[in-house]
């Protein structure tokens, strides 16, 4: 059972998207959360950008100053001998961990959900002190009262933090805290209340005792969160043998809730896709759990990119057809598009 | 501005404890929650025990099964090149942390403070999926209805996680769920709600991009937290250079609230303990902080044992004559006692 790519993937790359100001270039978007809106289909983008100069002395790490909302260089020595670049992704200077970019979150809107138009500025871009390094990877729920809720990593200084806001509409949003406190990220919301409940899936650092997996936590007014429960965790010997965390939020179906999620593996850290079947009235139980990935990446764009042999889906739309729309990031780089018949995974599941 | 210690100290060591089966050997107690009631001082200890007999070929890891909670070893082969035993808390096997030693908590009481009676069995053990590996460093929090709330560290094969426990006796508990995912620990409740919410520290671990340091935490319930909010962290060049965590929970005083936490130097390791004074309506601000430590490990007691070079502070009671004492574990091996006069340490503070 695989996921069929789209003929014209990637559907966005970073030349499609203009830099939020004149200091910085787009090195990747990707990660989109999505939804559907009747005829539109929209998604939330991770937008990744550095500096466009580069200082032949200094790796210059951006951030965004809580208080001004200003981009500002935390200027690390690049000759030093205590410094590591070899992570396109991070710098790391007297074991602290730096970005070499920072992300905001971006609209992109379409009609038929290949063709998109992406909007000229930041939906939602770093704000608060438990935001200076970026915001990344959201996930958007659709709840039965209308309102849209946004999951997203929160980085910084005092490290990834889960944080929560909410929007009537995409113009107007509202921030709910900082609802897991560090190391967390990867977390999803489920569209509607089980036994009384919100539930959210959310990925917790459980190293060095063990594997970082999947659980789940509980609340009454999605603010405050707890009665935490491990879910699933990695699986020697797999694909998903090194660490697993959530992808897009839950899709409810007469099976069960469905649950599309990424894993990588131990020796490669390549990143694919496989699904999650959890008992629709206790989702704290797995019904099936997919053998073998629904995507792995293979093309060219998911191959090379900012981070190689990466796919990471956060956002799933389940059109009339039946058939599953998943966006997903490609070597954190570009977004890309797969697509999959519900009823023909869930059998594979099963 | 240095605590005082008591004469008759470690006031409890291993060998006043009972072990809790004849397969294991009481190898500390230490990191006691404390609560005066009446005129009885209890202390909540935490009590660590390895199996009495050594295998020559295996390091024989305990951990209590959470179905039939007895008492079972994880077998790790101790001549393998992929074993590190060189920390006596810990065995390292393929990237992977285990215990040497598994906790549970057990009351000791008191008339004057000083001396102590130690109850013969187990007060608070290992019981679920999450406490696998023991449960460590309580604090007490006597709330203003009458309740107890017991704040532990929960540790697993999922990593260390914070629980609470209630209690309206010391006779009958009621688990409150795992309320922090791992890696967490050092969590302490207010005594009181403060803007209608109850208040708790905390102390996520924030590596590699920050330093550990401590975080409040607000709640409706006990049971569901949010509004994360990073209140302290490391200060680089002092003696709480490496890490800072929460000790025992915050004392309401007239000048502010006053929390004693431990904090530990980068290159040394060692543990000192320092104090904190949080404003009594928004506990979010710092009015003061220790500059120097109150208590550092000198005493042939906390400079040798289990871990060396540590005290740490969980309990701290506030008698009627104005002096606090201080309970605290020396060296992961034992429990000392230290005393300050609360008006002098605030002045120091301030």
């Amino acid at each position: 059972m695989e996921a069929i790519r789209y003929e014209g993937n990637p559907i966005i790359r970073p030349e499609d998207v203009e830099p939020s100001s004149e200091a910085v270039r787009v090195v990747g978007v990707f990660n989109p959360a999505a939804v559907q809106l009747g005829e539109e289909t929209i998604l939330l983008m991770r937008v990744a950008e550095s500096f466009r100069e580069v200082d032949p002395n200094w790796v210059r790490v951006p951030v965004v100053d809580p208080i001004s909302r200003e981009l500002r260089a935390i200027c690390l020595p690049r000759s030093s001998p205590d410094i590591d670049v070899s992570d396109p992704r991070l710098v790391v200077y007297r074991g602290r961990v730096y970005l070499t970019s920072v992300s905001h979150l971006r609209l992109a809107r379409s009609r038929d959900g290949r063709h998109f138009d992406v909007e000229r500025h930041p939906m939602l871009a770093p704000d608060t002190a438990y935001e200076t390094y970026g915001i990344e990877d959201p996930r958007i729920t659709h709840l039965a009262d209308g309102r849209f809720i946004i999951s997203f990593s929160a980085v910084s200084e005092h490290g990834v933090c889960v944080e929560l806001a909410e929007t009537p509409d995409f113009a107007n949003f509202r921030r709910l805290g900082i609802v897991l406190p560090p190391e967390n990220r990867n977390a999803a919301v489920f569209p509607e209340k089980i036994g009384g409940r919100y539930v959210m899936m959310h990925r917790p650092n459980s190293e060095p005792f063990g594997s970082s997996g999947i659980w789940l936590a509980f609340s009454d007014d999605l603010v405050h969160w707890g009665d935490h429960r491990f879910l699933a965790g990695a699986r020697p010997g797999t694909w998903d043998s090194a660490r697993i965390g959530a992808g897009a939020p839950p899709l409810k179906t007469r099976h069960g809730w469905l649950a599309i999620y990424h894993g990588a593996a131990l020796e490669s850290n390549t990143y694919c896709l496989g699904a999650l079947l959890l008992d629709l009235h206790d989702p704290t139980r797995v019904l099936a759990r997919s053998r073998e990935p629904l995507l792995w990446p293979v093309a060219p764009y998911e191959t090379q990119g900012f981070y190689p042999n990466v796919v990471f889906a956060c956002g799933v739309i389940h059109r009339s057809n039946g058939r599953l729309y998943v966006y997903y990031g490609a070597a954190d780089h570009a977004i890309a598009l797969a697509e999959i018949g519900l009823d023909e995974l869930i059998d594979s599941l099963r």
